[in-house]
């Protein structure tokens, strides 16, 4: 079942309004879980728009609360973003970096008591879309081990990359683990093993089992001590520019709220050679793709081309819903 | 065989100083070697040296160029490394975002036209010493597939973040493949197996044969296609900001130089909360360190850990020197 963009978009919009979302905040929203289902998402789309609405139940999330500001160095502030909907602070966020960066080249905004921004790249195709290059990171609850340790310490923080292209921009978000917990559960739902090791058992012996990892939840990092490394420096650089939690205060917690991020913008506009830039990015996306395949692969693909075809394809031909979860929603 | 610091240093000074460098860049390049010993990176220390010597020969490196700022936008600046040393332009343009940001609360500096840094943790150690968050990264020469792929189109690109910190600071130094060639080399000298796998054997197959990676020149980026995402934003922002090369172009020169970095620094000391902020790190490392173990660890370090305890005993000790590459300076 498909349904269309303006159709999805018009659900959620209603059903935030009837919870009590002011009219501006509800636009965003709405518009944010119907992109992450354009765009293939569906896990950060229409998927998790029922949780989200249940989750406003718990008191977590301060719908009429504004991001403040806390402090302003030139290109770098500090907001609070009390407790408010973690893509409406996002948004925002990204929004006062990219601002910062027309100013003075380079901006960065640290934020703290944020909420979960649902799916990173949003706000990597903000800023290029404002023409920066966009970075952008967010902690998250305790998940994966140190290297040498079995015990959870370390944020799945996300962390996201972009570039501004005509056609399509360069958008990578990545995790630190090497599969998502939804993704293991798929695997683990059609009864099949990860195509490499995935994390470990409750015996701290690695393994490509997903229902192992999801019973030990000890998801393993990109790069084994790399990735953890890489949490780790996330998390304290997030704590130490925004002054809020860090990732083992969020694990105290009953569940992920007040969470620290941080949005840099690299502003491209004003740069010579702007205009011949475009062809130059081509020139090594199209050398990226001129690759001999391995066995399997018909193609290789940039960090978001296959979003863009996604894009296209679900704006052509509607967008692929689950049906008892859009009945639910319809519902709500 | 041991020396101690202040020998290497005046070793390298004196061998600097008579293949034409000024006294003042003789000093920077002279340290940096000295200090990449000295924290226990042999291989970008006096490992390196003779090799950087013999390399002048080529007329790749022009030592008496300075950095020249192209363009300046507030916080954010474009140099053009004219060819000189890696080491210096690199170390100047770290200085020149810590200014940026003591001014601007952040700052960015985008290098063009400089070669080889040695080692990436080197900046960020000095970031971290003037009070900064520091991130850097660089491009380097294709050594990496794209995900799917099996010709090298990605650089090896390392990235640099640090967090400082009293009594040793938080610095990670990753490039994007799983083990360095050097590491590989170490292995196939030991007639050692990697760990885990590292690379592609010239069928594309995924091995742990370090010398079937060598011989293919395929290493496997951390992460599999998120490595590969990484190395190829990293190019892309490398590239825009500074208006440089990019590594599809560096591949097609005969050696690694005239790459692009880009260097930034977060101002911390101006930042309320900055005092208490070292507690708050140091809690978040210790209760990183608080962790039960995998069968075969000690213990668990947070990256940077290493390298302080490394740099405390080679500064008691003195430095650990191959004899014959010793040999081989003296005679220099």
């Amino acid at each position: 079942m498909r349904v269309t963009y303006e159709q999805m978009f018009q659900e959620f919009n209603r059903v935030l309004l009837k919870n009590g979302f002011s009219m501006e905040k509800a636009q965003v929203c709405a518009r944010i879980f119907t992109e992450n289902s354009r765009d293939g998402v569906y896990s950060h789309g229409l998927n998790s728009f029922p949780s989200f609405i249940q989750s406003l139940q718990k008191g977590t999330i301060d719908i009429s609360s504004q991001p403040v500001k806390v402090e302003a160095f030139g290109a770098m502030e500090r907001w609070d973003a009390k407790y408010g909907p973690g893509m409406i602070n996002a948004t925002f966020a990204m929004n006062r970096a990219v601002e910062l960066a027309k100013e003075n080249g380079i901006g960065c905004v640290a934020l703290k008591n944020s909420n979960h921004w649902m799916r990173g790249a949003t706000y990597g195709w903000q800023a290029a879309d404002s023409g920066c290059v966009g970075l952008c990171w967010t902690t998250a609850l305790p998940a994966i081990p140190p290297w040498g340790g079995k015990e959870a310490k370390l944020g799945n923080n996300p962390i996201v990359f972009s570039i501004p292209r005509e056609g399509g921009h360069v958008v990578l978000d990545i995790a630190i683990s090497q599969f998502s917990y939804g993704k293991m559960r798929t695997y683990q739902l059609n009864n099949e093993m990860l195509p490499m090791n995935g994390g470990y058992d409750t015996e701290g012996n690695l393994t490509n089992d997903p229902g192992k990892i999801l019973e030990s939840r000890l998801a393993l990092p990109i790069g084994y001590w790399k990735g953890a490394g890489l949490a780790l420096v996330i998390d304290l650089i997030s704590m130490v520019l925004s002054g809020g939690r860090c990732v083992s205060e969020l694990g105290k917690q009953e569940t992920e709220h007040g969470i620290s991020q941080v949005f840099t913008a690299f502003d491209l506009s004003r740069l010579p050679g702007h205009s011949e830039m475009s062809e130059r990015i081509n020139q090594v996306l199209d050398d990226f793709h001129d690759t001999e395949l391995l066995d399997g692969f018909d193609r290789v693909r940039y960090p978001g081309e296959g979003t863009s075809h996604m894009r296209k394809e679900n704006m052509e031909k509607g967008i692929p819903v689950v049906e008892s979860i859009w009945n639910q929603v319809l519902a709500l």
